[in-house]
């Protein structure tokens, strides 16, 4: 069984814990937190051993009454994998600690992409990361982007891609964030940083993106034109994507119009925390003109990394290929809508 | 002097009562409205004469304590022409009304292109109004493209254009609209109907448009690609751009962040409604990728089609040129940020 070590226990890195716990070959070896909050309450309760990521802090947890395994470093010592959670930027600060106990970590997509060996999704370069130290699960709006450019580029070749990413302004539970009522360009220079991010899972590809924020707190949305490298007929794209298990193409019949109704078909198909793995691309937005692609896909923030990571702990363990890897977290987690 | 007939006292109406109260050569002859409500009041304050749409409902007016003076016909047949400001479809209804007058009219861009003679964007085809019976004022998104698009074209010539367009959910005073937290892909099919409506302007152009709705109200924003017929510096375009009137560079040093700084802006500077009627492009938006131009517009829905309305007037009889028509509006109203 792989020792797994989730260190940072808040947005991704309590769906990764539950993610793991669901594996055959894997254990939750613990997880570390900051501070006592919700989070650590339900970690204990679901019975995840509890560690102090800042020491000096390891106080709080016990005037919390909650108990405490030990610092952090015990934990990335017992671990064979660490998967960092932690916000953007800590990873990299935490990279020395994981170097000093010989364990390979995991990390975000808010890290720099020079912090690692390489950048990582699984349908996209997934062998990239076999025997790697470091590595970094991309963000989600890169994730999503992969997924979808991942068989085009094979199927048909991509001459270039120009995305405009309506980002949600914060997550559900980040409750000081914006804005309310108004459309930012965000940020506000072109192109956009998520290009680049891309880049780092394709290193030859064309990529523009745009970003904006809106007030949403759901899920971001992707107006993304693919210009490909010949003439597609838009129904032999979505008979490409019907192909793809973390592309769920949202049929007409379903009546769903946008993010909200999107989460509640997830929540009312008992998804844990309502989570939507997926790529969610409109069906009915498929669309070429000429050797234009065009469509729209829903992009949940929270949880489409989430089996990327899972996917990710075996490939820098060698422990499986892209294939067996993707079909076993698949199979336990209930992807594919 | 111009007699105006403006037929529907709404968003667009009033304004456009407002603008050509402030022209040298026109005089509002009438305004004629429904049902009386606040927009009904203020025009009566303003001294309007105040018309009513609908015969059978001229007494709620009277029962409002709003005097009337007589039905919209009288008013249709006073006028030198008629503003058409009336929701989506009434005016197609409304249209042999005018023909019966032998009055010209001017429409919304909510109507059918098929319904009028021309459709018009003073910056576009000014001349192209000249004379005809039936004239349509096109969309305000219709009309936030065609003023960046005409320009690019003479310029540069233009191979094709892409834009998202990312839309208010409604207008401030629309309040039974959606979404509340939500981005919804809407229309869900691609490429929307606003490509087709700008190649009512362009008829040669090559435009692909996707919409969305978020929970906004101020303003629309574009995310817009031009792919050039050169390669040209983002400073040339930023130069270019700068000489047209109805063009509002936002310098980041003005700190403007979104449509909420916009709007105040233009509050503060003491615009009637904070109106905005020219495009507002970020200037640090405008980049260029090789032949690919991008950039970000913030088109407020309430007001950047109120001076092509003026102007349509002027070109419909033929009273000034498009260069003599722009400059008596800009002047008299105060656009040029």
């Amino acid at each position: 069984m792989i020792q797994v070590a989730i260190n940072g226990y808040g947005t991704i890195g309590k769906r990764v814990a539950d993610a793991v716990r669901e594996q055959p070959d894997m254990e939750v070896r613990g997880v570390a937190k900051t501070r006592p909050n919700f989070e650590a309450e339900t970690a204990v309760d679901k019975g995840f051993p509890l560690y102090a990521a800042v020491e000096e802090r390891a106080d709080q947890f016990a005037d919390a009454g909650l108990e405490i395994a030990g610092p952090v470093e015990d934990l990335v010592d017992a671990a064979d994998v660490v998967v960092d959670a932690t916000p953007s930027g800590i990873g990299a600060e935490n990279k020395s600690m994981y170097e000093a106990y010989d364990t390979p970590a995991l990390y975000q997509g808010g890290e720099d992409a020079d912090l690692v060996d390489t950048s990582f999704n699984a349908r996209s370069n997934f062998e990239d990361a076999t025997g790697a130290d470091h590595v970094r699960v991309v963000s989600c709006n890169t994730t999503g982007l992969s997924r979808v450019i991942a068989p085009l580029r094979e199927a048909y070749g991509v001459e270039k891609v120009r995305a405009t990413l309506v980002r949600r302004g914060g997550d559900p539970g980040q409750t000081s964030r914006g804005p309310i009522n108004d459309i930012l360009p965000n940020p506000v220079t072109i192109p956009s940083h998520h290009g680049p991010d891309v880049e780092t899972i394709f290193d030859d590809l064309d990529i523009d993106t745009l970003g904006m924020k809106v007030p949403a707190t759901l899920m971001h949305m992707h107006s993304l034109n693919v210009t490909l490298e010949e003439e597609v007929d838009a129904s032999e794209v979505r008979d490409l994507f019907a192909e793809e298990s973390r592309l769920f193409l949202i049929p007409e019949r379903m009546d769903i119009d946008g993010s909200g109704k999107l989460k509640e078909y997830a929540l009312d198909a008992g998804r844990p925390r309502g989570d939507v793995w997926e790529n969610c691309i409109w069906e009915e937005s498929i669309s070429t003109v000429g050797d234009d692609l065009y469509l729209f896909q829903g992009i949940h923030q929270e949880s489409d990394v989430v089996p990327e990571n899972v996917d990710a702990i075996r490939a820098v363990l060698g422990e499986a290929d892209a294939e067996e890897s993707i079909e076993t977290t698949n199979e336990t987690m209930g992807i594919g809508l």
